[in-house]
C-alpha cells in the first residue's frame, strides 16, 4: 500500500477513519486495514494468506514518454510484491485490472503483460485473472497480489518496542534521483551512476527473499516497505507500534552519486520515496546474533537509529548531534502543486 | 469480470491471448484466467478461495450527476460479489483501490464507503484493505473480492453439455431500461416501474444466496453472471463449455414496462447488460427434480432455451420459429461511438 501520492496527510486520516468505521473481528481474518497487506487464515489451512492492492495512474505514477510498457508492467507488480515482502510472505498469485484509452496498441498491451509476467515469475507469482476496461482518460492499472506465509510467520508494522534498533535494506533516494534525471529530460545516458538511478526508478526490485528470511529469522519485531520515503513511512510504523524513533542522518545509506546532477542525497533518501527497500526493527538483545546470522550475499543492511518511548515523535540526529523533528512530507512526482 | 465496456471483441481476444501466454499449472491453483473468478486451494484448507477483480471508471461506468456516492459504492461491490455468486462462493472479504480528484470531499468518501459497507455486510463480505491515490482526471474504483467455497463445490463456465436446459434468474433488460431513463434526463420519478428500473441500474442485487444454492444443489453444469447482456455473455459460456446454444426469444424474461418510455424490452434484455442475474445450465435428466427442489422464495428462474452440439453457434428462435444468429454486441453506456 504505497502512499506516495498527494494529499498524504488526508490519506492517513481517511485510512484511520476507515479502520475505525469498518473494522470488525472475523475468525478467518488475522489482520485487516492498516498494514502492508491483509492477513487471512483459511480454515484448517497450514498457512496464512496475504492480500494487498495498489493502483497506478498515468501521469501520477508513470508517464508514457519516460518509460516503456515493460517497465510499467514490471514496476506495477513490483510495488505490490514489495508489500508482501514487507510482511515476510511468499508471492503466489496476482490479478490485474487495466483501463486503457482506445489509442493503446495490442503490442503495447503484450509488452506490458510481459513486463508483469517477468517480475511475477522471478518471485513466484502467477497471473490468475483481472478486468479490462476502456478509459477515456489515461491508463489505470490496479493490481492485487496474493501471498502465502511460511509457518504462519508474518511480521506486522505494529510489533516495534522502544530500544529496538532500526534497520533499512539497500540504498535510499536512488529511485528519486532517477526521477530527477527524467524530470530534467535525461532518460538516456551512458553514465553508470545515472543508469543505476534510472533502473532503480523504472524497475525496482522487491525484497521478497530478504523479507521472507527476516520474518523466518525471528529477529524482527516490526517491518514495512519504504514506498513514500522514510519521512512518511517511519511515522506510520511508529504509530502502528505506539513508539517514537530517532534516526542518525549520517548513517542513512544515501545515494551520494546523485549530487553529480544537483540532488541532495539526504533529502531524496528522506522525502523521495519509491525505493521499495525494507524498514525493520530488531531488539537490542538480539542484535549481535542477528548481524552474525544475516546472509552475506543478501542486500546490504544499515542500522540508522532506534525506536524510542516518545510515542509518535520522530527525531533526526545530525552529525553535530543536533536533534530536529522529522517533517512528514513526500512529493507528488509529476505535479508539484 | 464484467465485460460491458467498449472494444468488446478486442477484449475477448486479449483475454484469450493472456490465457495462452501466461497460464501455467500450480498445485495451489484450481482455476486461473478465464472464468468469473480465479479459484485457489490453500494447502490443507477445507475450502477453495475465490478471487475476482473489477474496475469502475467515472464517465465510463458511472456519472456523478446521475447517481449518489452510496449508489456508486454499493454498485462497485455488487458487481464483484456477483462474480463470486456466479461460481457459488460465499463472499468473505474485499479490498478497494480508489483514485480521487482533489475536489472530492471527505463527506463524499464516507458516503461511498458506507454504500460499499452496506452491500458488503448484507452478503457477509468485509473491507480488509486497499489503496488511496490522487487522480488528475476522474474517479477510479478497483475492487477485489474474495470468497470461500462451501464443501469445495464451485461451478465453472465450462461444464455445459449439449442438451442442457438454459436458465436465467430474475428479469433481463431492467437495468438498461433504467439507464435509458437517466440518459433522457429522468433521474427522479414517482412511477413505480421507472423507480424499479432506476433501482436495478443503481443498486443491482448480486445473487449470492441463489448462486450458492445452485452450486450446492448439484443440478448445475455451468454458470456465470450476466454483466454485459445475454448476447455477450452466453457466447462466452458456450466457448468455455465447447457447445452452442439456442434461445427462444419469447421465453426471455424481459422488462415489458420499459416500452412505456420507448424501449424495446427484448433488445435491452439481449444487449443491455448490467442485470447481474445468473445464467446457468441444468442437464435435461435432472430438470424436473431441479424445478421441484428450487426454493419457492428464491428469485424467479426461467428456462430460455438449451445448449447444443453446434460449437460456438448461438441461435435465437423467434415466436414464428424462425432462427437467426445472435449478434454479439454490447453497448458502451456513456459514449455511443
Amino acid at each position: 500500500m504505497p502512499k506516495k501520492k498527494a494529499q498524504l496527510s488526508d490519506e492517513n486520516k481517511i485510512i484511520q477513519l476507515l479502520q475505525q468505521r469498518y473494522t470488525s473481528a472475523s475468525r478467518l481474518l488475522e489482520k485487516g486495514i492498516g498494514d502492508d497487506a491483509a492477513v487471512i487464515h483459511p480454515e484448517q489451512s497450514r498457512e496464512y494468506w496475504l492480500i494487498t492492492t495498489d493502483m497506478l495512474l498515468e501521469n501520477i505514477d508513470f508517464r508514457l514518454d519516460w518509460t516503456t510498457p515493460q517497465h510499467i508492467g514490471s514496476k506495477s507488480i513490483a510495488v505490490n510484491l514489495s508489500d508482501l515482502a514487507a510482511m515476510g510472505a511468499r508471492p503466489r498469485f496476482y490479478t490485474v485490472a487495466l483501463a486503457l484509452p482506445g489509442k493503446i496498441s495490442e503490442h503495447w498491451i503484450i509488452e506490458f503483460y510481459d513486463g508483469l509476467n517477468k517480475v511475477g515469475n522471478d518471485h513466484g507469482a502467477q497471473l490468475i485473472g483481472g478486468d479490462l476496461s476502456r478509459s477515456d482518460q489515461g491508463i489505470v492499472i490496479s493490481i492485487t497480489a496474493i501471498g502465502e506465509s511460511l509457518k504462519r510467520k508474518v511480521v506486522y508494522r505494529s510489533g516495534g518496542k522502544a530500544g529496538d534498533y532500526l534497520y533499512v535494506t539497500g540504498v535510499l533516494g536512488r529511485s528519486a534521483a532517477g526521477l530527477k534525471l527524467l524530470q530534467s529530460g535525461k532518460k538516456n545516458t551512458r553514465s553508470r551512476n545515472r543508469r543505476e538511478a534510472l533502473d532503480a526508478h523504472h524497475t525496482p526490485d522487491p525484497r521478497c527473499g530478504t523479507g521472507l528470511w527476516l520474518a523466518q529469522s525471528g529477529f524482527v519485531n516490526c517491518m514495512m516497505d519504504l514506498s513514500d520515503g522514510l519521512s512518511m513511512d517511519l511515522p506510520r510504523m511508529c504509530a502502528a507500534s505506539g513508539v517514537g524513533a530517532q534516526v542518525r542522518t549520517g548513517d542513512i545509506p544515501v545515494f551520494p552519486e546523485s549530487s553529480q546532477w544537483g540532488c541532495d542525497p539526504l533529502e531524496l533518501a528522506l522525502y523521495g520515496g519509491e525505493d521499495y527497500e525494507l524498514l525493520f526493527a530488531v531488539p537490542k538483545s538480539k542484535n549481535s546474533l542477528f548481524l552474525k546470522t544475516y546472509p552475506k550475499d543478501f542486500p546490504s543492511i544499515t542500522n540508522i537509529g532506534e525506536l524510542t518511548g516518545e510515542k509518535g515523535k520522530v527525531w533526526l540526529i545530525g552529525q553535530n548531534k543536533m536533534r530536529e523533528r522529522l517533517q512528514e512530507k513526500g512529493f507528488d512526482h509529476f505535479h508539484q502543486r
